[in-house]
């Protein structure tokens, strides 16, 4: 199995066998962050742009770190500060990044399908860290580099995916990722979280926190994003906690060794307790440090396709 | 010809020959970003300062690139954040930033002659990434080198530059650059938008665009800027599209080879139609290749002017 | 004399030894930015975060360069952007931090005692960048170089710190760090910017500017930070500088070779005359340079530290 593709765009477009290419890959970038000099040559003289159109510390230092320790060469764009305001396309961004001579561009969009169009438009390599409602793939490769990690396999697992499915790439990109692996799906979320028709992406589907985590080998638990007006957020948070928060209790009825994710920031007291969060069952701080190396893999695979194509057409 | 100057301020400032020093300078160093590793020592251990008081992505990412490729560290100063919040002066930011032990101050703001001052206050090096409606050297290189790139000779050149030459640092700098080379310059705006006397600078002056690509071999189409209000924007944008954008149909007229250029963002529809600016008479993504060699060998030239001073007065 | 500790929070907690040894390490550092490639491979392929949560960019820039001389690899993350605004803990962050396989967190925060919190609940290095108005230890201890620098030795001098002493963590960490290393300190300011009991840190407490400068071997100036209301800060300004700015006339009647310090930025007219600010007695730019060298030395020492505990367990 060689790694062909120049972007990373969705776990919707990968074979079983690709994922499981970049699982591997990541196994042997994971030792790198554990050296006492954490740094091979893989991408030196390489530049990696982040263009990130949506705020986002971690998934933007997460890039960062995983270049840096690719000695690769940074560079930050924030929207904020880019000639996108200014009125410039995004594919007129794309094809400048492309013009500086830069590698891999890693693009954060409100938009879904953002990263999918720019790739189309250039040459160089896209991943996507995050496209709107649309998809999230590296989250959900580290989340599945993680479940394996600590569960020794991932086929023939339950898996349940607990709150905002409805507006979740991060969900979307696990479902995609977890049935090509041969893991069966639970999502489990109030009715109107729950996005029409999404048992045809082959999921078990129920409002049942308890039944969600009945059978479940790990509990991938969703960020809630309440209104931004307190007055109404706490009450909404506190019910949410009711029905939905993972707490000790809760989990005294899972399996014993039940894993529980959280693709983070959390909110403790909403989603989940501090008990669980910071539990023995909880793998969330795993999860960040398993992103390094998840990114490290998907920088490095995207990189060698290009190096790749080019040696080819030479 | 040896580079003596500490800074880069002011095409004005230049001879042709220093002028056509950094020209071959940058044609040594482009061959470095089509390397496998995009990378040569020559300002490594040096820091270098980008200290922006204006939001520029292009610029200021263009800059970071050329001081990566060249091994520099880079330090970025938004004025966002800085220190001139707290009422600083350029003085105290530029001798502080000297404290710091760094090398290069690359400078963008929005008064006419900071970059000056700044290099007479501070012993390190000053490059001009923009100062006010003043100049915006580094611009007009990579215009003049990308010029020479595709016509292969810059002497006896007929260029014409559209747009807002009122405002415009990057007019004036190429309106510098290209007489000192030997170009017969012609600039092409709305009456109100030529500066009173710009002949004197020994350009041919005209509101008609056919006439202003007549006889051009090259066309530098500057941005416009109109008010942010959309309401009259959107007609006042149509009007001078109508009056002054680029077409095809005006192309067509024109000498077939005609490059086309523009410092970037374009407004599409608005200086140029799409058809021209993704056509084939465009430079505009080589230009932006083009930068990061011409902004490496400012960079390097002004940094050996130091290290000669210094060798000198040990 | 051994570096052990793993963070550097503030004076108040080292011993006369450490604080020697900090500024030892410095000198031996400061020759690194004076060298043509002014980088050492000390931190080389350890991942340093600045975590700042108030706008700085004089300590921020100061911290990464200093970073990227020992070769360590730079992160920054402003509270502006980060995971903070979404309602994660200090504590979260951190740990987030920590799970990236960084090795040094540098953090200014607006709350007293936010640095040593968050050392408490990481294992990784935590180096106080400002945290309210309890303590600011690397501009004291850079202080304190220079101070040593100018004057031969510490011991026995006559230090007066000028200005806002009640909200300055400036003043604190130089009061903890001067006297114990036997300096004589006296605290000036209006008096209702004096805080209750300073007198039981062992300083001596005027309201006499004159009385201050007259038995000084230097001089620490602190900024003053008046109403943002242009109105009524003006006036202010103007009685503070009337009272207690420091000026070539006031300076006449101090010792001849006292040295005046201030951590800037400074408001020329308001804390000093510009006469003061950049004449003989001022150090303030030489300040700014061993900064540098003062926080290569912190961050070199606590990554030792860290080092060796990981030794000692293995």
């Amino acid at each position: 199995m060689v790694w062909t593709k120049k972007d990373l765009l969705a776990l919707e477009d990968l074979s079983r066998e690709e994922i499981e290419l970049i699982l591997s890959t990541a196994q042997s970038f994971k030792e790198v962050s554990t050296r006492e000099i954490k740094k091979v040559p893989a991408l030196r003289g390489k530049t990696v742009v982040n263009l990130f159109f949506e705020p986002s510390t971690r998934t933007r230092v997460s890039f960062e770190v995983a270049a840096e320790r690719l000695s690769a060469d940074v560079i930050n764009i924030a929207s904020e500060t880019s000639s996108v305001r200014k009125g410039e396309t995004l594919i007129d961004t794309g094809r400048n990044i492309e013009a500086l001579k830069a590698d891999i561009i890693v693009i954060r969009h409100n938009a879904s399908g953002a990263a999918a169009m720019l790739a189309r438009h250039v040459h160089i390599s896209v991943v996507n860290a995050g496209d709107g409602w649309h998809e999230h793939p590296t989250q959900a490769l580290l989340d599945i580099f993680t479940l394996k990690e600590k569960l020794g396999k991932i086929e023939g697992l339950n898996v349940s995916i607990i709150g905002d499915i409805a507006h979740s790439r991060v969900a979307r990109s696990n479902i995609w990722g977890l049935t090509k692996l041969g893991v069966k799906v639970t999502v489990c979320a109030p009715q109107m979280l729950i996005p029409p028709a999404i048992e045809q992406m082959g999921v078990h589907v129920t409002s049942d926190i308890d039944e969600a985590l009945g059978e479940a080998d790990a509990a991938n638990v969703l960020r809630m994003q309440f209104e931004r007006d307190e007055e109404t957020a706490f009450p909404q948070q506190l019910e949410y906690f009711k029905t939905f928060g993972i707490t000790k209790e809760r989990l005294a009825k899972a399996k014993k060794n039940i894993v529980v994710m959280h693709p983070g920031p959390i909110n403790r007291g909403v989603e989940m307790s501090s008990e669980v969060a910071d539990g023995p069952n909880s793998v969330i701080l795993e999860q960040v440090t398993n992103g390094i190396a998840v990114r490290m893999a998907v920088l490095f695979l995207v990189a060698q396709a290009q190096d790749k194509k080019y040696e080819d057409t030479n």
